[in-house]
């Protein structure tokens, strides 16, 4: 039976690579997203088509109950997961406080602490007990510093990069890795950050920094980084990375 | 008219003490906690009782619509707010992740990190128009490392952290002097860390590490660096310090 | 007898801000510095002609033996050292790495980090034997990043940073306070920015950002914070704090 | 012809595996140490034992002009470097600060910092002229905080980041990947923690957590993390992540 990698968040950027990767090797992805039951199957059906396993189901990891039902559901249905890959993330773009209802920075809440703790609950506890599994939470510079017009986005990420150490200090020493990621930089992801700035402004971006420049993260390349430190060996585990282009400037540099 | 000093989480320890020694400087003291009418109008009288002026007020924070009224009764009936000690914790004790309901989850971000926020949404505009204000914010250790049995409460002060940081970013540039305290020590606060140890476990280490050996942190002091923080000049605003007895092992240290 | 504040790298910014105001709560004030003698007079005069207590001494603490032998001679001279501020910068501008030569590194490092060592191994375990002292470190935000062509500044404040951390977990318990200040902005002085801009960009930047507007950070302000700092009481200490003008982007943000 | 990686500090260790994972792929490892001939005669015999290339150069990095004697001798005589690690560590174990000296101290900074920006100097500029180029740095839980005892350790492991830091924001626009490694735990080192700790100390310690628990960093795993970052895409850089055993506590937890 193939190891399972079940990927929360799985859109046409690091969602979707991170599926294709873990297919190519050997992995049954189950791909899940909110909306577009069609992106969805153009993902599964281009992984089949070059010899993947892959599963697509629609989820919205907001509704009472969703996740644990999706954990038991694959856990029964296809087998254990191997590899949990947390991927939602809940950036609104830059608005000032006076912009940010109550309802926006509870839903930011709801989408990028709630529901990763939720998915812990539901599905650590059985990685414990198999002695082994992997939980890769992808984060983001807002993670690490609150910057202008990011409340409700900075203290979704907070409290999951907190989250993810207190998980991390509980179930590490019982043989489940968890790692954070903080992606900081742009990601070359037309669902995610495509629909943030328009379509105009993205593929401006695109043109200017992607295509051979290497300016913004290719997501197959963030992927790779995924597989390897969902593969390092226990004697030698990360739970901290960045990952920048090469042209961008860190977080912590002016 | 004296300057108005609001205190959200007022009981026998830093709130209070804050609460106190501001109405030492000549600051009207609002003083408001969630329950036991009787401990809250003893702190008031206390003031009172040493000429100083104090209001006592009941407030659960979490219920949708207080802080927002609370914030417009003090303005509207005492005076503008000039300074804001957001004090309400979060922390229940260590706790494997099985015995975390998602309830208690979600009710540490709403004491932590949502009502700070709706504090914020309500006052800071209005301290905007002013020109001036200070809003301080007592945190804690989990804000900025999440230790075993911490995830409720490492998550919710993760998110305040950060919240704090980008409404620092918003606001001080407008005149709003913003501070994040990290107490990094046990409290000698019968109200909160009492309650969690226990009547006996308290008195034996009040016995054991107060009485003037200083090897817990004393409310009153902590209140001093408070009030320095809260009348720094605006060319020298400190956002964030820690605070620990002499004898506490920083957070950073094994 | 005067409490004793010494502190070394004292010209007209926050060293002799530093001194002046200690002088004026009854402190007898030693100031060093490394050279303008008639800078160093006007500083230690303008301090007695408003009755205040101090001394003033030249001090290349890059020599061998010079911290050591001013610590004594304070010692068996004018008494016990209550406090010391350790107020010796190594900023040398933006400079590219083929333009930072070995020397300069070297430098850099003997003044910002092996200096602070010699006078902690000079001066501590006085204050350890008397139970009681401070040893205020004044930083830069380059002990916490470093920044494109910082290479000589930021290792040598990120060496005085982890040195103060280790300082104060041996020490603290011992009575002795260390705290470390990051200084997040430009500060008005006149001795060490002022040389480092040249004469014209600075007045310009005074007039631009002083005079009333606060939008550089006024020494007599940080002085009053370090003040604050080094009467803490033992059952709250701070080990670590930022300042900048409210309009200064903390170091965190972009 | 072979790429080429330099490795500065190859003992049977972390050094030593890194040498040996790289020439399994195709490099050219030239391993240099201080001492101890023929140990480093018996890691290059292995690796050319396995089909690899190695060359291996006896090294006193603290020596005046000694790395950068090595870098022209290496580029000139077997080509240009492709990647180096600077694996020069200075733990000299736990000690009180009046037991560390000026000269421990000071040596501490010529190993672990300044030999760091010498090889900077000596090389990144041929890396940036090559708009390539790999600095692998491995570095410990002392560059991000100091502990008791650590008075040198940490100061010039705090002094290491941040100089990478400085590195990085330079050359890493310029196509160079600096990457500063956080080793987080023991590691099965014989010829760095064995010698620290003493021969039986060790073996204890081997028998206890190593022998397939997993509970000390093997080396040979660290190399595996070491060649992926060497080989990220530049669309997808890392610059610092940490590395411990999955029952070690991580540095910011008790």
């Amino acid at each position: 039976m193939s190891k399972i990698c079940l990927v929360i968040g799985a859109g046409a950027g690091v969602g979707g690579s991170v599926a294709a990767r873990f297919a190519t090797e050997g992995y049954h992805a189950v791909l899940c997203r909110r909306s577009d039951q069609e992106g969805l199957d153009r993902l599964v059906a281009d992984i089949k088509g070059r010899g993947g396993e892959a599963t697509g189901l629609l989820l919205d990891a907001t509704r009472d109950g969703a996740i644990e039902d999706l954990v038991e559901k694959v856990e029964s249905g296809i087998g254990p997961i191997d590899v949990v890959l947390f991927n939602l993330g809940a950036q609104i773009g830059d608005r000032p406080l006076a912009k940010t209802s109550l309802k926006t920075f509870e839903l930011g809440w709801r989408m990028a602490t709630f529901a990763l703790f939720r998915l812990a609950s539901a599905l650590l506890p059985r990685m414990e007990e198999r002695g082994k599994g992997t939980l890769l939470v992808t984060s983001a510079t807002a993670a690490v510093r609150g910057n202008r017009g990011q409340h409700s986005h900075a203290a979704a990420m907070g409290g999951r990069r907190m989250l993810c150490q207190s998980l991390n200090a509980e179930f590490s020493p019982k043989g489940v890795h968890v790692a954070h990621v903080i992606i900081d930089g742009m990601i070359d992801a037309p669902d995610t950050v495509g629909k943030l700035l328009g379509e105009e402004r993205y593929r401006a971006i695109q043109e200017q920094m992607g295509n051979g420049k290497d300016e913004i993260l290719v997501p197959a390349e963030i992927a790779n980084t995924y597989f390897h430190i969902a593969h390092q060996h226990r004697s030698a585990w990360t739970h901290e990375l960045d990952l920048r282009p090469f042209t961008s400037l860190p977080w912590w540099n002016h």
